[in-house]
């Protein structure tokens, strides 16, 4: 299953004048990019048979699987079937919680590392959602596939070049949707700048910034065996990236018009990991986490994308969501702020004096533009059901909506390759003193067939 | 005088797994560092003889100068004896200024490219302070000191490898100052929370992050013959960093300790500059410098710092500054922000949740911390007098200040070095496809000497 990636840097020697820079070659990091078996397509606008109802296999009821098998009873349309927990006692908690709030009683696995196996063979599951650690994440969706279900995978879906190329591989071969539930592009700041940003308010993107600014010290022991302080432990580079990139790449069209080409990163020493790591009374010589990672990604359509990780300072939560247009600007942390021309005639030509705009002016401003998915009706529904504060509704809701519809998800298998790739693509160029990496093209030729980001209807 | 410098790409060519990088080396460009010429010491701490009047001369009336010259007639002990300008009625403007607000009639200079050469040629002339376009700042204080006279240069003071290398050289050989007059570490929230930062209020920095963010569009013309957007054109890089990265430099101790040791740089393509060019009915085919322009650094002590540079899209003014701290956090764009841990108690080990501090709460916390400097009579006659809100005055008080009592100043050669290399620098990775570059250490040896940076009083 494991395809074997190579990294070859493809280097140039040179000695050349500083005004004269002709001469030489860049050095960049390529990961081996395996070829499409032959009579294997793209999965770009992936449609399945539509359905009269999606039935779920819920996988991992810990931190975020418990509520989301509660909000996917709150979907029009889907139905949980089966539920999957090693711990016995959460999939004994969930089953009551589903009966008694009126849903059949679903089939249970647990007990074993790989009960979920079980879940995946069932005939009665159209979709396995997992929710599990994040070394699971892949080869439970895989396993998925190969057993005819659509999969839908926690963030980060894949945490490897191998993982990626095997779940792009795999929805290709079996035609099986693999979506990555990265609720951020679902939550109201981002779609309503999407929106703006689509309808050309910003003028064209040229930079965007996201990032996962979250301080977890309160939060380390809510993960089964403190599993997410260990992977920290172990790996260097950006290794929680999707949040940061998945709305900025939705709004540069990523795929769909234009590609990311390179990135570089770098990161500080660990400072904080071996404290944390003390404060437990444990040791750790070697965290490999830095506090702060920076990573710059490079665009073939010569736009620029900064993403951030810090979970281990005291800082202020924030995922930046930065959009610079060549006419107008948003952003989302500390405050929403949005800046435009003071003038906007034909005269000034796109160019002038800007105007920035905040509070009430900046809520006007936002109350003109709405994404198309987002009705009266479901806002006020995501709302109450909640999650993130009704993002995670609105996924599940787009998730369930498009397999029930027959149409192509709103997220497909190379955002998820294209968000992951981050973690991998970091720790190489950091490991390489900040080396330039190549990032492939994950649709392998096919990056510019649609023209522009948008939701099926 | 010019330097010849080289550009060496030390690369390896490697062919490695992913998971096992060990065996590549990482490929950094470097910069030829020249020796320190025999009998030459650094000027690390250098202090001049006391004054009783420092005597000025002012270089360049435009934008800068102009006011400068009105705001340095309010310095104890400061003394315009001659001022230049290529523009006859700029010289007669500020003369004429000076005489009818009961000052002495200054030397005038002007009408030629090199009328400033006879100002620094004057016996009655301690300091050459320099406010003329970037392509003449680093010539005139050349200049300045191989004529005995102390210089301080608007910023960037240095456009290249170069002219950096020669003031360094010069500032050494004459025994001179050489001070860039960075004013943005003497703004009030950056002076307030770098008396934080050496509180340990916020732990040890690990990260922080500057920039230049400012839409030009309403000034290109207030530049003589619109150099600055000339200068746009010609080059790629950050070619305006010292706002962004002098105050972030003095709060990570910069050559007090630590040093930059590598960058990365990535920019966008030319989308505005174009346009800017074509509204101005002119045309320009290869508008050389990116509408964003990002930098990434790393110190010695594994820190890292990231700096941007956006003139072209209309945005929000912002220099960012953002300290991130192992125990704390400060940033000022676009609202004054801090955040602590919730316990500072012992049994919290430097670990612990964080609590966010905003506007009344900010101000009570910022009210505890003082910049030595900051009297609260300079504070008050630096507001009375202005200049960007103050921090010019405090900038020209200080400078003033260590001069007249034979003191070494806030900023040396060093820190100009450092602060502008990142013009040059940040120029040969991104035409190199963002490759590492190596950031020399300017004062050959000694930047570990000095623990920890300090006003002199």
């Amino acid at each position: 299953m494991r395809l074997k990636v190579l990294t070859i840097i493809v280097a140039a020697i040179a000695v050349v004048s500083c005004n004269c820079n002709e001469n030489a070659g860049p050095s960049v990091i390529k990961t081996v990019v395996p070829e499409r078996p032959s009579g294997q397509k793209s999965v770009i606008g992936l449609k399945a048979e539509p359905m009269e109802t999606v039935r779920i296999g819920v996988v991992g009821l810990g931190m975020r699987g418990e509520f989301a098998a509660h909000r996917l009873t709150f979907v029009p349309g889907a139905k949980i079937t089966a539920i999957c927990d090693i711990e016995p006692d959460r999939t004994d908690r969930t089953c009551k919680w589903l009966v008694e709030n009126g849903h059949e009683q679903p089939a249970c696995f647990s007990g074993e590392q790989e009960s979920w196996k079980g879940l995946c063979e069932r005939e009665d599951v159209d979709l396995v959602y997992i929710c599990t650690d994040w070394l699971n994440h892949a080869n439970i969706a895989l396993y998925a596939m190969e057993h005819g279900k659509h999969a839908a995978v926690e963030v980060p879906a894949a945490l490897n070049m191998d993982e990626i190329w095997a779940l792009i591989n795999t929805s290709e071969r079996t035609r099986k949707h693999c979506m990555m539930l990265e609720n951020c592009v679902y939550d109201f700041f981002e779609m309503n700048t999407l929106a703006m940003a689509q309808s050309g308010l910003f003028g064209e993107i040229v930079h965007a910034e996201g990032s996962y600014h979250h301080n977890l010290d309160p939060f380390w022991d809510e993960y089964w065996h403190s599993w997410r302080l260990e992977y920290n432990k172990a790996h260097r580079g950006d290794v929680y990236p999707t949040h940061g990139i998945g709305p900025v790449c939705q709004a540069l069209n990523i795929h769909r018009g234009d590609r990311m080409t390179t990135l570089v990163a770098m990161d500080t020493d660990a400072f904080n990991g071996p404290r944390i790591v003390a404060s437990r009374g444990e040791t750790c010589e070697d965290f490999q986490n830095g506090d702060e990672t920076c990573t710059l990604i490079r665009t073939e359509k010569g736009k620029t994308i900064l993403i951030e990780h810090d979970v281990l300072t005291p800082r202020p939560y924030s995922r930046m969501y930065q959009l610079v247009g060549t006419d107008g600007y948003a952003a989302k942390y500390p405050v929403n702020q949005f800046c435009l021309r003071e003038e906007l005639t034909a005269e000034a030509n796109g160019v002038g004096k800007e105007k920035v705009i905040l509070g009430e002016e900046a809520k006007a401003l936002q109350a003109q533009y709405n994404a198309a998915i987002l009705t009266p009706e479901l806002e006020a529904l995501a709302k109450k059901v909640g999650g993130h504060g009704g993002m995670d509704f609105i996924m599940d809701y787009r998730l369930v909506y498009c397999l029930l519809n027959g149409l192509p998800l709103d997220m497909d298998v190379y955002d998820l390759a294209e968000w992951c790739c981050i973690s991998e693509l970091s720790k190489i160029s950091i490991e390489n003193g900040s080396a330039p990496v190549e990032i492939p093209d994950f649709t392998r030729g096919e990056w510019n067939v649609v023209k522009g980001f948008n939701y099926a209807l």
